[in-house]
Parts: structure tokens; C-alpha cells; sequence
């Protein structure tokens, strides 16, 4: 069931376009319709590729979405670093906003950082979850480095777990935001599942000003 | 291709009977492998049941399992409102130390707390979401009340921002903290992998605990 040889990327370059077409055309899919809803043959149709060709570039359809996470890492630890950096008045709230600023604006970044530990690290082989987790981890770099020149009260591991609140609760309140057409319409028609509609935004951003105003507060207790 | 008619839960009670037997495979199934690896054939081999007929008494796996997270809310709720009210000395860490200690206590129910606005709302009836949301708006009143006999400051939009950081933390946390056994090897044998080895419940209390102690001392700078 191989393709016919001339739709083959021979050269390294060649592939490294194929991967790319393969990339833009999920990240497209998954702006579109969430990542929950696009398939493998939906890429590959968008790409103008026979699935069978597609899977010579990448194992499932969640090795493509965990690289599309790492993207999303990558570009959202350069975007939050620079906007931590022009902040005019530093403190808890800055920080803060700006985390929940950046996350907000990346809904599809958000839609992966969700899926990413459920579905997309858990069918993939180990050296692709070995390489999107090294990935993440250098992306957190300068993101700590930014947020210690802010606050210098914070510790290691308190930019840790400033970090891993903020992907996490992003996550999972994008979700909450996001629940389709149907369930939206549900949820704006009776009052009481008011409070089932959330805004990313606003709450993120008060959830992690009430964190980082803790953290540089100080532990009530010390540390064990 | 129904079943014979001797098989039907034919009164109230009976069928009654037939969904607890129903829930509780599924609860002991959820237990041992994790939501994710649980479907509906095996869920109706366990009860013993024919897929067929399972599903009269429930629309799709998601259903099951979405009724299993109303359930473990209510059963949280009880044992979360319980501790806060034996604690000796208020505070806000001890308010985030109930918190997490419950929560991780729960592993399954932290697991459906990822699944369901991902996976298990979405493939149910709308009357099925409604019901969800009313049992867990339900269970969150008496968690309210019980936080802020022990915290008087908190305003009740704190209440509903502390339990929804606490729940979207903890599901996301327990599905970083149980990545399957051989990306747990992997992350234990690579020394780059460290930051990806996470303890829920010393998380969990550390985060919380800053984030009840920032949102009682107050934003830094008045609400919008």
C-alpha cells in the first residue's frame, strides 16, 4: 500500500516540508474544531496526503498534537518572558496578568495543555514523550528566569509550581469554557448553571494573583 | 436483539438495583485502570450484562462514568466539609491542607474530574449535562459554607474560585502524577525527567495554601 515513489520526501529537507505541511494543516483543524475533534485521516485529507504517506512522517495522530504542544510551549515561553519583562510595576498582579494574558490569547495552546497528560502522552512511544517533555522543560527556563527577576522573593520551586498552576487550571478552564455549541446554549438558557460558564481570563487571572500574592507572602508554615 | 424478557428489571426498584450493579463495575473497573482504559463492553462483562441490554439503562459510557463524578462530588463534599470543621486551628493552610488531603485521597475521582469536562460531557444527553451540573453545584453549597466559617474574609466569588482551582488541579495533577507504568519508568530513569515526577497531595497543599493565603489578604489592587 505503498505511495507511488515520486510522492516520497527523499531528501531531509524534503521531509522536514513535509512535516511542516503535516503540522500547519493540524494546527489548522485544531483551531477550527478543537483537537478533541480532529482525526487522522482529517489531517491527512487537509494535507492532500493518503494516510498510509502520512504515517511515514509521524506514528498517531497524538504524536502530532504533542508537537504541536511543544510549539506552543516554545512560543508562549518567548511571549510571556518578553511581556513579564516590559511590565511597568512589578508585583504579584503583574505577574499574574501577564501569565493569564498570554494563556488566554493561545485558546488551541490552552485545548493541548489539557489533552496533553490524558490523551496525547499515552500513545505515542517513550522517546516521543522523552523528547516533548525535554521540550517543556526548556521552555520553563526562561519563563522561571522572567518571573525571579520580577519577584525575587520566589524560590525554585515556588516558579515550579507558579508554572504548573497556570498550564494546568489554563487547561482545564479552557475546557470548561469550551463545552460545544449545544451544552453553551444549555448552560447561557438556565440560571442555575450560571455558574458553570466561565471566562479564561478574568479567573485565571484572579486564581493567580491570589497564588503569587501567597507565594511571595510566604509560607504560614515552614517548609517540611 | 433485545434480550429475553426474564432479563429486564421490569419495577422501579429493580431497575434501580440494575444501574447500582452497573455503577459499581464501573467504579471498580475505573479503580484499577484508570477511566481512560474502561469501555462499555467491559464495564457490561463485568455486570455480567449484554451490551444490548446495558444500555437501556444508560446512553453511553460517558454517562456511566459522568454519574460516578456526580457521585464522588457528593461524597467529597461530605468528607471535605467534615475535616474543615474538626480543624483546630483555622487557617488558610489548614483550609488548603483539607483540601488536598481529601482530594488525593480520591484518586479516581480526581482522574474523572479531567475526564468529564473533556471526554465525559461531551458524548452524553444534554439532560444528562444539566443533571451533572446541578449535582455539583449541589455539592459545592455546603463546601462554601464550611470554608467560610473557617475563613470569614472570603467573599463568596473566592469560595467559587478556590474550589474550582482545587478540583481542575487536582484532576490535571493526578494525570501527570500517573502517566502509566512505562512513561513512569521513563521518568524515573532519566534524571532530565525529574521535574515530571509530581506528588499530588504536597502539590496540591503547597499551591493552595498560597492561593487561600493571597485571597485572604486581599488583591492587591481593588476589583474591577
Amino acid at each position: 500500500m505503498d505511495a507511488p515513489e515520486f510522492q516520497r520526501a527523499r531528501s531531509p529537507e524534503a521531509k522536514r516540508l513535509r512535516e511542516a505541511a503535516i503540522l500547519t494543516a493540524a494546527r489548522s483543524l485544531g483551531h477550527e474544531r478543537g483537537i478533541r475533534d480532529v482525526t487522522l485521516t482529517d489531517i491527512a485529507a487537509a494535507v492532500g496526503m493518503h494516510k498510509s504517506a502520512l504515517l511515514r512522517y509521524f506514528e498517531t495522530r497524538e504524536e502530532i498534537f504533542l508537537r504541536l504542544t511543544a510549539e506552543g510551549w516554545a512560543e508562549w515561553s518567548q511571549a510571556l518572558t518578553a511581556r513579564l519583562r516590559e511590565t511597568a510595576e512589578p508585583g504579584p498582579a503583574a505577574v499574574a496578568r501577564a501569565f493569564a494574558a498570554t494563556l488566554a490569547a493561545r485558546g488551541m495552546f490552552c485545548d493541548l495543555l489539557a489533552h496533553a497528560p490524558l490523551n496525547l502522552e499515552r500513545n505515542v512511544s517513550l522517546d516521543a514523550v522523552r523528547e516533548f517533555k525535554l521540550a517543556t522543560l526548556a521552555a520553563r527556563v526562561p519563563i522561571a528566569a522572567a518571573v525571579r527577576e520580577q519577584l525575587p522573593a520566589l524560590d525554585e520551586q515556588d516558579v515550579v509550581d507558579l508554572v504548573a498552576t497556570a498550564v494546568s487550571l489554563a487547561g482545564a478552564l479552557w475546557q470548561i469554557a469550551n463545552p460545544g455549541a449545544e451544552v453553551a446554549a444549555l448552560y447561557r438558557g438556565d440560571p442555575r448553571l450560571a455558574h458553570a460558564v466561565v471566562e479564561v481570563e478574568p479567573r485565571l487571572a484572579r486564581v493567580l494573583t491570589a497564588t503569587v500574592t501567597g507565594l511571595v507572602a510566604g509560607r504560614p508554615e515552614p517548609r517540611p
